[in-house]
């Protein structure tokens, strides 16, 4: 599991998940430069919002890391969507052995918001992760791409009782002379814009691996809560955001904060849709052990599911009230989604090469009482209630509290 | 067959299908009007390189319309990928029935070019497509779709002796309790940067049918040949335009012309190749057909294989040079492809819709008197050869004649 020390750049390194990947490849001896343009806190500038952690400046972040352990973070301001050439140049100058790319818009509400966020969205997304393939064949450098996907490009409900694979599936295509044996990547059924973009990027990947060699490994994302990680944790400057708000709050970690802060957990549908979780930690786990486990040259597309639980959402409202007492509000489903699935998902790729998950058990309690109860007072009450719906006219939710 | 008079916007209705169907559209007594933003003639400035036939400026072909057939044809200057809010706008004032969308980067030994025109192929197609669907939620108007997409979206000889179907492949998924049966969008395998912004097209199209409800018929088109249609044929002012380079040139158009002119017919690689064809003549057609018969709101994306022969390269080759006397060139294959494949494709939806195809034994020779030696004078014999190559590294061909 323990690979080379590598350079590597975090594109996008100053998000939820990039702050904390960065800190733990950094902690673990790896070379580290964050590209990143911000956007994430310009959106929360945006829907007057702010992580209910008190997270601060990148270059304070990365001051305080210094101080703390004596490791250097590097961090270059930079929009790769839109600033290519600089891009180009990045990698000519840094020479990296790998990039992991968390620069795209990653709310599937936000997405769906208005006209303007859809094509953000799309534009943004799209434009960045094919100058990604397009720079590094420019740059004639063998970069290797760890890539953030997400379990919602494959859709819920589709395969039946079939388990959903990594990636690829084995399908029988009839012929006139008997049916062949494909194996195919998994089709694709998003659920939002932003999930779609993540199909789009799959088949950029698929044609620059095949036409250009590029190494790339696609990640395919759970729900991911909890906060901190051990690195985040050391000192109150490197905290990581947590997201609360109606767009870009993740369920689980809504339904803590909303216990904490005595706000009915917000189960928007029926609550009978399954979906797959994984712990912050483990995302940065996850990320080390794929970036150590590289697909080699000329190979395709290496996917993993990245989830090591699936709960339906109704249980984890119950079961959080259970512990906290809080109360459980249905309101009406903004998404166009079916009202129940099962979800059965193959996770054999990551649990092989050595991780040992974090279970819900394990750190919910703690969650709640850490982040949940100590940051209760920089909760905006009435940016928790989900307001974006899929399509003008469906209903919307009412605030619960003033 | 025929249906009722609509109401159109032609996206791309300056270019080499968008202007034949605009005016067989406008003479059919639909409404049409051309939005276009002239990149194609851009292009050509930056190739430095004309179409064979004496393409007129747009205002200049509008102008001989009217005064020939009295029927007024609109244009508005408009990039549907950089001009979001005027194109909205557009909408809103026209309150157009139907959309045809040809507004895309269409060659794909251009998307391979260098970074710059990979870069503009997948930014150009991928958001002028987006906000295409977005324009259109965004106008609450139930406004149809039709949209040229590409043979090489399926990819070729992927699926063995199983015909390519049109659009949706049938196939059956192993699970626990034995194999189920699904309907998929046909596994995407494009050949080029161009192609891949066509299967990303196609996950557009299902998002925006499944969430809004947009009509949409996606045509994959196999190679149009051929120049001229009954109504580009009126005047020479409304000739239409013949690519011959390296670049935009397509396989068949560039025998007949390279024959017309005394230049070897280029084959580049085996010609093993089977690829699908198409008369310019049965492209309007098509285009009429698919929006008289379009899809029902909710309906999914309306897929037709708009193609009506399919021919192995070299035996084109061969057919030419045995009516014209040419000699056939084997030269480097700058594209990363297989050697041969045989190709069965499925094409009874426009069969059954009435379309009465032209076939080459109908159109050849005509095409290579009228067009090929009537303007030969006006070919630059150095854009002939096709330069652009798939990957860095691979061999470049020579040009044949000085």
């Amino acid at each position: 599991m323990q690979g080379d020390l590598l350079n590597v750049l975090i594109l996008g390194g100053d998000g939820f998940c990039g702050w904390p990947t960065a800190l733990h490849l950094s902690q673990a001896g790896h070379d580290v430069t964050i590209v990143d343009n911000l956007s994430r806190r310009h959106i929360d500038v945006e829907l007057e919002v702010e992580s209910l952690t008190p997270i601060r400046p990148i270059h304070e972040r990365l001051v305080a890391w210094k101080e703390l352990t004596g490791k250097e973070i590097g961090f270059v301001h930079l929009d790769i969507a839109k600033e290519y050439d600089r891009f180009v140049d990045l990698l000519l100058e840094s020479r990296p052995d790998a990039l992991v790319h968390f620069a795209e818009q990653r709310a599937a509400p936000y997405s769906m918001r208005d006209s303007a966020a859809k094509r953000y969205t799309v534009d943004n997304n799209v434009s960045g992760t094919h100058n990604v393939l397009c720079a590094i064949v420019e740059s004639d450098l063998d970069i290797a791409v760890v890539h953030l996907g997400t379990m919602g490009v494959y859709g819920y409900g589709w395969s039946g009782s079939a388990p959903i694979p990594e990636g690829y599936l084995t399908v029988h295509v009839p012929t006139p002379d008997g049916a062949i044996e494909r194996e195919i990547l998994h089709p694709a059924n998003p659920g939002s814009v932003y999930h779609m973009t993540k199909t789009l990027d799959q088949l950029l990947f698929a044609f620059y691996a095949k036409n250009d060699g590029i190494r790339i490994t696609d990640l395919h994302q759970g729900i991911v809560w909890g906060t901190e990680t051990p690195e985040t944790a050391i000192d109150e400057r490197l905290i990581n955001r947590f997201d609360y708000d109606g767009d870009y709050g993740t369920v689980l970690n809504r339904f803590i904060m909303q216990a904490a802060i005595g706000h009915p957990l917000t189960v928007h549908g029926t609550g009978g849709q399954t979906r797959a979780f994984i712990h912050i930690r483990d995302t940065v786990r996850c990320i080390e052990i794929a970036l150590n486990n590289p697909p080699a040259r000329g190979d395709q597309v290496s996917v993993f599911n990245q989830v090591t639980e699936t709960y339906q959402v109704s249980d984890l409202a119950d079961l959080i009230s259970r512990i906290t007492g809080a109360e459980v509000a249905y309101l009406p489903n903004p998404r166009k989604e079916a009202a129940a699935n099962d979800l059965n998902v193959t996770r054999d790729r990551f649990l092989g090469l050595g991780l040992d998950p974090t279970t819900l058990s394990e750190g919910l309690l703690e969650e709640t009482r850490e982040i949940g109860a100590k940051y209760a007072s920089r909760a905006d009450f009435s940016k928790i209630v989900a307001k974006t719906v899929w399509k003008a006219g469906m209903e919307i939710a009412p605030d619960l509290m003033g």
